[in-house]
């Protein structure tokens, strides 16, 4: 039967300094590459051999998948890298950490970014030194200058449903190596989370996070492989 | 115009133990490593950017691929991994170290098989320790009983033919991360060596290997990129 295996990367360099990151590349930390081999050797103690993997284009997922499989002994598995799996653009908070941001908005506003299903923070500025619309690995993609959640999972959804679902569709274990808010959108879509619940759901980095899924991709119950 | 750039594994542990490694999944040495990052470096140095990356199914030629992207900070670039660029089948000399070889069939018959065109070693027992046909990364596929270079070029060129040529004649800049063999028939096509000269061309662990194309794909001289 299909089964979906979601990991949010390990412990990133601003996860640590509690910087707002998005799209910005940012690497592992030395816990946060633990943190992925370790998922890694959890999945093959459980016995869990993924089929293929989808990433983002940001090196901390993808350094993640590739310390999992590679853990695995599955560093061979096709992995697909692409875009619509990146963090949620945070915009003109990009860079700041979570004090400037207070001094520079106020609590309450900076909650409402944090934690509104639809309002995005504001714009990054076109100057900004975390402007990555010429980044080459954007080449041809209309980089947003800012997303609420809403926006996030307006574009993993269809990634999803094109590229993820027809190997679901095919019995395989897809593991889907992603982001905070990347994550958040397949859970939301997957496990019937409403508007309001989802910004509050945490996704810890370098848990497993499983679906079994029926052939017409029913959904099981999600759990934390850590707890089977 | 378009560009390709091979580059052979670096130091595996069993070409430092002087061993017959063939398909068998052996893994890169610290120093190996260091030899893939330093490739990396090189060609960021050097202006290099690739597009688009291909690699074997072996562990010792994928990591050698992520290190180098990762030290050119491409790590987010789309790489296919394909059985067609592994190492040449050593079949039943799989395992040994040159000492066992020449005592068990002579020294001889062991330049013959390393260094002739057509003759392959004699075939792996279907038992042996380093039987690979039932790895999970080759189902589907007939897993070789051993191989000649003439066998491995069989199977390289109609790969590159279909899945390489169509990046180059895109214009795109093209990394292959492989092996001896695989890129022996890479060079012996490119740059028309003949059958008795291709199996003395010693292609060197880490070191990127140029071709510049023409737009119809003729190729200029291959060169070290450490050399321009």
């Amino acid at each position: 039967m299909p089964q979906l295996i979601l990991i949010r990367h390990g412990q990133s360099q601003w996860n640590l300094e509690n910087r707002f990151t998005g799209w910005w590349d940012v690497d592992v930390t030395e816990k946060g590459a633990a943190e992925a081999w370790a998922a890694g050797e959890l999945m093959k103690a459980k016995g869990i051999a993924p089929d293929v993997g989808f990433t983002s284009v940001q090196t901390r997922a993808i350094k993640t998948m590739n310390l999992a499989l590679e853990a695995m002994g599955r560093l061979w598995l096709p992995v697909t890298k692409d875009w619509h799996l990146n963090e949620r653009h945070y915009g003109g908070l990009t860079g700041l950490d979570k004090a400037e941001t207070a001094a520079k908005h106020g609590d309450d506003q900076v909650k409402i970014w944090r934690r509104s299903f639809d309002v995005p923070p504001p714009p990054l500025d076109p100057g900004s030194p975390w402007d990555l619309s010429h980044d080459p690995r954007y080449a041809g993609i209309a980089v947003p200058a800012t997303e609420s959640l809403k926006d996030t999972i307006a574009r993993v959804l269809p990634y999803y449903e094109s590229a993820i679902v027809p190997e679901l569709k095919a019995g395989k274990t897809v593991l889907v190596s992603a982001h905070g808010n990347s994550l958040r959108a397949l859970v939301k879509h997957l496990s019937g989370i409403s508007d309001a619940d989802i910004t509050g759901l945490e996704i810890p980095t370098g848990q497993p996070i499983v679906y079994d899924l029926a052939a017409d991709l029913t959904p099981g119950e999600r759990y934390y492989l850590s707890e089977r």
